[in-house]
């Protein structure tokens, strides 16, 4: 049998789990996961079910759909479990996320393909390699941005990357490169959006006695820190904590907060709803 | 529009989710929440669907529903929204729980109705009659436990009670009742079981030095706080918390985990899975 | 014995532990609880200390402590424990925070005086009296603010109020009350501060799509919802709620972050520290 | 400045802050960090002091805190913060938390030195020699046990080892070696301790259907899984979690709780009080 997974995404109506249902069962497939959200404010529907199929060509999968989708419109998402996303992550000094996730990865939690790793630094090269996956080192300043962000983009395409993890990468991505890789690029910001946006959100959390940190794991938009947010988390800390503290403790929160994105993402749990994000479990 | 709320449980094959929803279209059904949980490994099927058709008429849905059911058999649970479940709440001396469910109940929080309290103490009927609630006070003693019991049965078929909430009722019922409702009584204890079953669990507790207090919503069965666990939370403490302390601390749980569980039970988003509860968000 | 609690906050430098220790020794008091912090950023010393004495006169234990008070500065608060706080609380509709502080009063869980709650709806008089605590109604629109507060000053001087809790009042303090009662206003607002900061943060919180909703509770300065944090809290939501589904969930966290705050605050264990807070545990 | 912590535990009766204070003043010591716990129950003191003064010998400053020592008797811990505790950790073939721990001392999380690494198992040797670490094979049999033991605890005596940290070690250590050891083994178990005691807790776990799993780090005794609690955790899990899924994410947990036990521990934030473990905060 062949595992696949699928999302709907379409206007709500009646009818929709009926036609998908048969589709399904043309394909003489059984479901293993189904999990629908009908959003009453905008009036959508959507669906993520996993299901395993004796048919192991996508293709073939799909045209047993196509009477549903053509029926409902809408988007369609469908993946084999055994093609599995290609990520590239990018970072910069800043070693905890990286070495969560890659931990995670040697230890089978993420089911993800790691084509390359890139960074704007050199420090982390010894680490990624020692992994097995090959570093690109893409030093950028502002004179460089534009061509920087080109040999990235040229990187995304040859590597037919699915998906981005900036874990803490330092820069900012341009508006430009940003527009071309909508939804697929997730970022790992280090406060509880929206609090406490831009630089430095732990020495602003010691300035505002917060008692509370956090982390927000967020597709990247042009719009900074803005985001719609896939996932979030929170550390308790005191008065005794100063900036330093925080940055440590922190980095608890950030790890779990990011892998835990990258894991809904790569096994398409994740839809986008508008500004919203919905995370099906 | 009716809404309605529905639960099947049955051996997990292909073509249920189909079936399901055909029935539903026939019944010019357009689904609002749809939740599935296949065991893989029990190979049961668990499906929750809340949904709205023209149709008011409970007995004109199923019938819609008959022919999935007949084919894939199993158990069907088919609740018109508008029907509220009837709860039936004991208490002994503590309050909290009561408080905090007649505080829920008054604010819509919980679509129940509550035609009377049972108390084999009469400290709280005050309370229980200013929020418009009979009140029935019914002693016990081990002499008289098996017709006190025999008339807290007769007040659950009069009043045609759906379930039976103890709200920190100090009595354990016999082995005999808890038969005749099975799935049917949720009970809070104060611990988070399977750690400190039995008698003061705080006191256990403290004396084990445990760094977090909790506590646990299950279903009642003849075996003493080993019933399927419906839900459970805990709260962080230190050493400097006496036994007394973990009491004070130790209300907020209970009150919420009860609540939680009253509302999941009331909702019909829980199913019993053998010994584990199948909870549907 | 008789039991004191006194917080001591001057510059730090060696040797103020000892000489109020040695205070504490002249009045023959043996320490019960003793927290400290210094503050390495402001080179604060910060101190507070519970302890049980012979002497019951607050003045002749205060005359123990002021050798050390007059060689290092600085502020003490010292306080019979028997002489309990005097809290006025002030609502307008909503009635869930004042529900859970008049039943943690009740049960003994907050040890303070209530001499009396103001509103200005007259909606919650009922409760309030069946809890034998006298109800004042104040009225008030943009033109009678100045008389209303000055008939809220007049309570809160003829009452001896020593700290004020707004429990979801949802009236806006003038600057000039402010000023008057600085660090004895406590106020709870309805999100995760700094986020959502001013009107309907549930409905902010809902459109920027976090996946935690939380309360802070807070000194009221004139700076709106910019006071010094004293508790917060957060629980997990998803796509699936909706601006009226979380706040019935925020109920719960608000009741909880402002009883704690209220507590924290009758126990002396707060010291301002600037814009931040000490929370003494 | 030199810095030093220390902690006292002794009988509580009044005057001990004051004498202590006062052997501090006579160093020239500024207290840094002063925490205090009376134990109402069993009237015990217990006191934990940072501070810094210009003495840098700790048998100097010692001598300034023996006429306190000797009027109050108890104990006295006290250790420059240079001198870094020395922890041996000993793993099996499971290596999430040797590399949490690894990481964390990499980034200065953890002020211990790790001497030497132990394992029944050869498979980890590459991982901890990579940091620069001797790792000692030390294969173990019911037959060699004891012979295993010995080589342990010469290990333990050459290496002047102050704690050794079981990070998922899956061997019961011998009564005779726990006895040697009182308050110097730190283990990880994976569970909510006093649940699911012994083997396979997340086997247990998942058929008692819990919803919240956790993992307690404690002090070893020859009472398997009884020892005294320094720190728990747990994280909420749902019908749909099979054993598997627990244990990946019982790893996130565990690696956690055992890094903050290790932290306190090297800290000397704790103080065994009985079966209680006081953590200093």
């Amino acid at each position: 049998m062949h595992r696949f997974v699928m999302t709907v995404h379409c206007a709500d109506r009646p009818g929709i789990v009926h036609a998908f249902a048969a589709g399904l069962l043309d394909a003489a497939a059984n479901i293993l996961e189904n999990a629908q959200f009908c959003d009453g404010l905008t009036g959508s529907f959507c669906l993520r079910t996993r299901f395993e199929t004796p048919i192991a060509d996508s293709d073939v999968v799909r045209s047993h759909l196509q009477p549903a989708l053509d029926r409902f419109g809408g988007e369609l998402m469908l993946r084999a479990e055994e093609v599995r996303p290609r990520a590239l992550i990018m970072v910069s000094k800043f070693d905890h996320c990286l070495v969560d996730l890659l931990y995670r990865w040697s230890a089978g939690e993420l089911a993800i393909d790691i084509p390359v790793v890139v960074s704007n630094h050199p420090d982390l090269a010894g680490l990624i390699e020692r992994h097995g996956i090959p570093f690109v080192h893409l030093p950028v300043t502002s004179a460089t941005k534009a061509a920087q962000e080109a040999q990235l983009f040229a990187l995304i395409e040859s590597h037919r990357i699915d998906f981005v993890v900036l874990a803490r990468y330092m820069q900012i991505l341009s508006s430009n490169l940003c527009a071309q890789l909508p939804g697929r690029v997730i970022n790992i910001h280090h406060s509880f959006l929206p609090g406490f946006k831009g630089a430095k959100p732990y020495q602003q959390a010691y300035e505002r006695g917060v008692k509370l940190i956090g982390a927000t794991a967020h597709y990247v938009t042009a719009d900074l820190d803005e985001g719609p947010i896939i996932e979030q988390d929170v550390i308790r800390v005191n008065h005794a904590f100063e900036p330093d503290d925080l940055v440590v403790l922190g980095r608890d929160v950030e790890r779990q907060v990011l892998a835990r994105a990258v894991k809904y993402h790569a096994e398409n749990r994740l839809l986008r709803l508008g500004h919203r994000v919905v995370v099906f479990h």
